[in-house]
């Protein structure tokens, strides 16, 4: 049975890439798009690439009909989905992809998005979105909260290991490779193709970058105790995808053996034989995570190698397998698309 | 029915791409893959982004067993096609994706790729393969050639105005773009990453492509005369992609009226409105073609760029649009993956 | 004896790339920088490339004292030079690279820049800065207007083989690439290196690019008589240069005759060998243009491709050699930086 | 008075940076190119964008006429440096940029290169070619080995501050992010741009990458202790430049204050303020390298990220600077090229 879905911020990175998977998804029916700025233009004017889609043309989040809909994502600008998102009705599930509702502490958004939160009892129904860890809590929800693209593929890395406590939670480091659609659409020049070309760019190092708050969340969850990871993020000449390097003190053979054991039957996580190291476009435009492990000269450490879309598995992708969960279908339903490899 | 499949030069980005598209296509079923220099390798150590997938281990061609096949898709290196096609069994239907067979005239395969043809017989039986224009010959057809990407790209762009009598034949002239995968994987100095980023460079200028065969025979057919196009190559500092920008002479609302009555009820070519332009990321790894026609200010003079993705709709893509055709399913089978961008 | 010089617009690309050329310039020397947004601020601070200079910081253009000064480039925006250069003191020579002086007929400029022109008798003082053929004039003036980056890449293509009429006027076509850097730095959403990596985008079709008013301009001076060429330019995923490519009808050997004896003796004008095909990463960073000319099977066809770096010979790199000229140096001091490759 | 200058190995990127860099040195005056596979062809043919340069053509090594020459720079490929210079007389002076010659301990380069060295008497002769840090030897040299480039940019990071004992010496992690001309010229399937473009890719992690020879033996000698630093290489879609980002433990304000100290009247070293990040194209085609340090939230951590262009600061800018001092020039002669930006 078809699914009635509709997409608020339908005109952002992450609002196409949701149409782009659900155009082949088996049971989602898209019946509105929002975009503010572009209501009343065809989604082909703003994306000329889902020209062959028959959509409904973008309208803006007060001409958005709730009846009938089964579920709601939500990719609007951070901040805005909080203003928004209370006044959907309860009989719609959503799913969040902006940062308003990933962490569960009041006082820790206020930190890491300077402003107090402005839903607080919503905030209090919002499960975390990273699927291989809140499996069972999503497919009873009725509104998940996405995950940063960044956090989750240090989290792929991670959190297997501080669960079983084979690494030292006191020295990790994370070494950040970031292409440039995580940062959106929004024009900025830092972003311009001039400026990014044949370049590398550290940004919000020294334990600035507003991930950590996940990771904070998400690491003591696992370890039962506090944790603080160093993360140095890097811009990349790329518009798509992820490389997230991380330098462990543990046993690489026990490592490599607890994020085998822990992804084994996972559809979208693979961990590459001992010492294979993955490439950040063998997982383009896939819902595929592929993580690496090798030991060092130096015994004792082990580094640990993500790699992920950020716009599919890091957002849209991880959306839609959250939503399919919600509504009881296949987790993996629309989303076996392979890679775009060269 | 599952249909049950081989491709023979799996190692190549065209046999990687078939692969890629048949991963979600309903009904074809990858049962052997050859590949010489990788023999006895699996799959995903040539390609990793290819990991997910239960597909069988490269084979030597010898080592094919052809009982069961029901389509055999060739990505073999050009001139390798034409000695080892003639020994498949007839009951095989066979795609190539070489440019053995593109050219019905042996005077002018001799020409264009400086050797006489080794499969003559065979040749005759070839149907050639761009789905549009010979949709009725190709879904009965035992074999089919593929089209050289690049010539697929202008024809889309020219055949129905040459048909329709509504340019000047004897001054066409095409400025192509195209992106390095075209050239394949091969390690060739002019196609390192060093030397191509920040450049652009025109290679077989002056009426040397090979691809010129392919139009020469192809828009002959059309005018029912001899055409000869001019053609300049620029190699793009890009993975994937095809823009032809073609500079006629005929009333650019006429030509922009016969191009989009042509293509019409086409699921996979796309004319834009009178005046917009196309843009290579618009159909990156899809099957779908864009065009555009724009007038000038010189009166009588019309602009159409054409764009593709080489892999999908220049080759791979086409190559499974016509072997859905030939085994009696639905054309647009496992093809209407949504474009990637950004 | 060194000259002193002050940049206004500093900020911008080519104001850098004049602060790079001059950085070993052994004649200039760099007594102000005005930025008036960034008014206040050191260079290094807006390109952190350049901190290795001892520049003054930048000032608003109330701030600049011309007195003392040799010569002002003017890098600012288009329709900014007319309103500040009536100001600059007769006394300082003046090198514009914007827009605004380039089209000597005041109905020409109000059509292409859509307002009438603010400045009209220093209109009449401009000369037209393309040195290799306002060599003379530029010696002797006051005031030089700059070109076009891809006005100018153009006639050197064209102009010798026009003012020889050796080949049709009437049927001329130019498919220009254009990097990025060609827009400003200014931030716009089609700029990003999201939307433009693995992608190309034709744009301003059609008869529409505003640097036709200088092709109209400079061919017609050449020619004698109207010439109205054809242009189609398209943005490449490369943040610098400039390639063009010339469909003309013509005798190929006599294009290439004269194209190579106009440049015989120019130092940076290179003719390559006949059939020899440019390459737009060969002339990166410098002030050099390398031209090619190949015939076609079609006989009676040429083809000309000219390459040059935007901001260098397209630009800041032209605006010193106009300079130096204007001062009495020789004409390529600072200018023989060799480019950069790979 | 010109120096007279041959440059061994010509045709591979290292080479042509050298004429690049010597087109507009003062003193140098090349007399002599060799290139084996390319002997007797235009250095023009094989690098057009040297065209406008008055070179001479490419010989054989054994064509070389040292008769008159004042210093050979030798760009072979490693392990052919040491069958080569030995038989250079004595009375020229000679820059290696080759890797044959930069350990001193014959069982380090036997580890590291897998054979044993072919010409130890020569090795005891020679420099380690890092100027800052050897200038008094590099300046009565006749010998001098140039670095790696990976190990230059590391220890201009690491070196004062191992020096000072500002950081804890076994616990040093390295995350290396370079371009792929630093893997030079010859034909690869994994530099091709169809592989790299949108990628990054790790490589030689886990202390395999050969330039921790270069480490192990440079921070010994600065500690008085073994120091084994841990490196993890990543391949970037870029053809320039290398960006190193080292994860320490010490205090980020002691850290900085020390690389300032060390670096206070280096012409090409530039620390920037604490707590700024430097980026890949800031240094790009130029001589510079930047350096940045900021703290982090974990107390008593500090990152130190440095950047330079591996062909030009990392190899033949340094060999340049080298061949300076060697030959009684300005250290800074012909080096001053500003960066090329954007």
């Amino acid at each position: 049975m078809p699914q009635n879905i509709a997409i608020m911020g339908a005109s952002g990175y992450t609002g196409a890439e949701l149409v782009r998977i659900i155009a082949t998804h088996p049971s989602f029916n898209i019946v509105a798009l929002t975009g503010d700025r572009k209501a009343g233009q065809p989604m082909s004017s703003v994306y000329p690439h889902l020209r062959h889609l028959a959509l409904p043309d973008l309208i803006s989040i007060e001409e958005l009909d709730y009846s009938g809909l089964d579920l709601v994502f939500c990719a609007l600008p951070h901040a805005t989905s909080q203003a928004v998102i209370p006044s959907i009705p309860e009989s719609v599930k959503v799913v969040d992809l902006s940062a308003d509702f990933r962490l569960r502490d009041p006082e820790a958004y206020a930190k890491w998005y300077g402003k107090p939160h402005a839903a607080l009892e919503l905030q209090k129904t919002a499960v975390y979105g990273l699927t291989e860890f809140y499996r069972d809590e999503i497919r009873g929800a009725r509104f998940v909260a996405g995950t940063g693209c960044n956090a989750a593929t240090g989290q792929y890395a991670l959190v297997p290991l501080v669960k079983a406590g084979v690494i030292d939670l006191d020295d990790i480091i994370m070494d950040l490779k970031a292409a440039t659609s995580g940062a959106g659409r929004s024009a900025k020049e830092h972003l311009l193709l001039s400026e990014l070309n044949e370049n590398v760019k550290a940004y919000s190092a020294g334990g600035t970058h507003r991930h950590l708050g996940e990771f904070d969340q998400e690491l003591a969850k696992a370890a039962g105790r506090e944790v603080r990871v160093q993360l140095t993020p890097h811009l990349l000449p790329a518009a798509r995808g992820i490389v997230m390097t991380c330098y462990l003190k543990g046993d690489p053979a026990r490592v490599h053996e607890t994020l085998s054991a822990a992804y084994l039957n996972e559809a979208f996580i693979h961990v590459l034989p001992f010492g294979e190291l993955p490439q950040m476009k063998d997982v383009r435009a896939s819902n595929f995570c592929h993580i690496g492990v090798v030991g060092d000269r130096v015994a004792g450490r082990a580094t640990v190698i993500a790699t992920l879309d950020n716009l599919t598995k890091g957002s849209s992708g991880q959306a839609v397998q959250n939503a399919n969960l919600m509504l009881g279908l296949e987790e993996t339903a629309g989303l076996m698309l392979a890679p775009v490899y060269p």
